[in-house]
């Protein structure tokens, strides 16, 4: 069996060609894929296999030849992942399997265009701000504000001195009433050294539910990118999100988001 | 650049093909390799060098032909790796570079003879039971002996309801005076069900230092193996040693040691 591995923003990836859907995944196979010890080991396992051959993508065949089935390393399905859209696409496209750099890929929420250059930009859902609430860190509070952003955030603006003092090693505590099926916090500073292309420059750490503090979020970066300029008083606009990953860039639009960051495809091999 | 992945008990290891020693290898490159995100992901890297194109195994060349050059997932140089070593021989024996099932190869600890089968066994130098000492996890103490198995490990009986319910979580607090660089710290309970062909079987958990608690740990199990046969009044016999990631099985005899256990190549690949 063939494969490739790659990352965004130091999200990984296991990359399982199957042009004709042949390859009979189930949830342990992924998971024993995603084992960092027993496996490849990767955050998720992204299959390449064309729209008229997965059943749940069939009806995006006239638009799109290639599907992301998309997998958690835990073996479940998910619709979608901001940093993993950017690798599969750079996978198509080194591979020749997709021409550059305008591309369309069915995803499970729908389909999705990116542009591959050194960095890819992919358009996102635009996210929905909600109302204010807050998380809780030991004794200490972090008021924020709820977002969907295809799943549920909270966005908290913390000073640049607390950013890096916070303890994430154990989940904060939210409001279940607002959050009843948890959500993923983003802690976010302003900084003040200006980006070239960017009106906001921000540094984010966010805890995923499930899986803890991780090193980038796609999703978290477009979440943090809406309430960075909505309390900048716009609708509109660039936002460099720093991640303990690397940088994630998101420009609004009053109807669009789009997401740009790197993709690095670092090996390919075949699996015993 | 040519690579493999492999485990052993789940201790794993990338792999560099590099008869001719052409490779620029540094801490950095080795670290960049076994990041689980950035890189392949490993706890270590073995480079298989002929002994004659390595300076640190020309001394050897007339007695093995491959030198197993380890290297820690930090980058550092360590001299041998109970896990390490059987991965190492699986490598060489499934891509016909020597001969099996008796292999003798070059590391830095000497030359090593080993037996490749379904499993595969290694001899090791035979460890050296010192004094009883003891460790202290939060307000409980354990006693233990000190083993120097190369490196130094305390080994401390544990009954089995409290096997389970350790917290290796913080590293075991040790007696500074008796172990000053630190030590591995075994936790081992006695198992009634017997393994066809082993005189004692045992469950061990392991703390390392510097690394926390792992799946594995091929001097470790040595060591439990030493004391176990020991606190049986015995100084030869065969322990089935069972970790976290598998099963070891260490064989004493007054004057030897050898330790077998499984080794898997997972995959191959081409790093990009």
């Amino acid at each position: 069996m063939e494969f490739a591995k790659g990352h965004g923003t130091r999200n990984d990836f296991v990359i399982l060609p199957d042009p004709d859907g042949a390859l009979p995944l189930t949830a342990g196979s992924v998971a024993a894929l995603c084992d960092r010890r027993g496996g490849i080991g990767a955050d998720g396992l992204l299959r390449v296999v064309r729209c008229a051959k997965h059943p749940d993508a069939t009806r995006y065949a006239a638009d799109a030849e290639w599907f992301m089935d998309y997998w958690n390393a835990d073996g479940s399905i998910a619709e979608m992942c901001g940093n993993g859209i950017r690798v599969f696409l750079r996978y198509l496209v080194t591979n020749g399997l997709a021409d550059g750099p305008t591309v369309t890929i069915a995803t499970r929420s729908g389909l999705r265009t990116g542009t591959v250059g050194e960095t890819i930009a992919v358009q996102m859902g635009p996210p929905t701000l909600l109302g204010t609430t807050g998380a809780t860190i030991g004794e200490a509070g972090y008021p924020g504000v709820a977002v969907d952003a295809g799943n549920p955030h909270l966005v908290c603006p913390v000073p640049a001195a607390e950013l890096a003092a916070l303890d994430l090693t154990r989940a904060p505590r939210l409001d279940p009433a607002v959050f009843p099926a948890g959500a993923n916090v983003e802690f976010v500073t302003v900084l003040d050294e200006p980006v070239a292309g960017a009106d906001r420059h921000v540094r984010m750490r966010v805890y995923e539910r499930g899986a803890g503090e991780t090193e980038s979020c796609g999703s978290g970066a477009v979440a943090v990118a809406a309430v960075t300029l909505r309390e900048a008083g716009r609708d509109a606009g660039t936002v460099a999100v720093d991640v303990p990953g690397g940088r994630l860039t998101a420009t609004v639009t009053p109807d669009s988001l789009t997401l740009a960051g790197p993709a690095v495809i670092v090996a390919t091999g075949t699996l015993r």
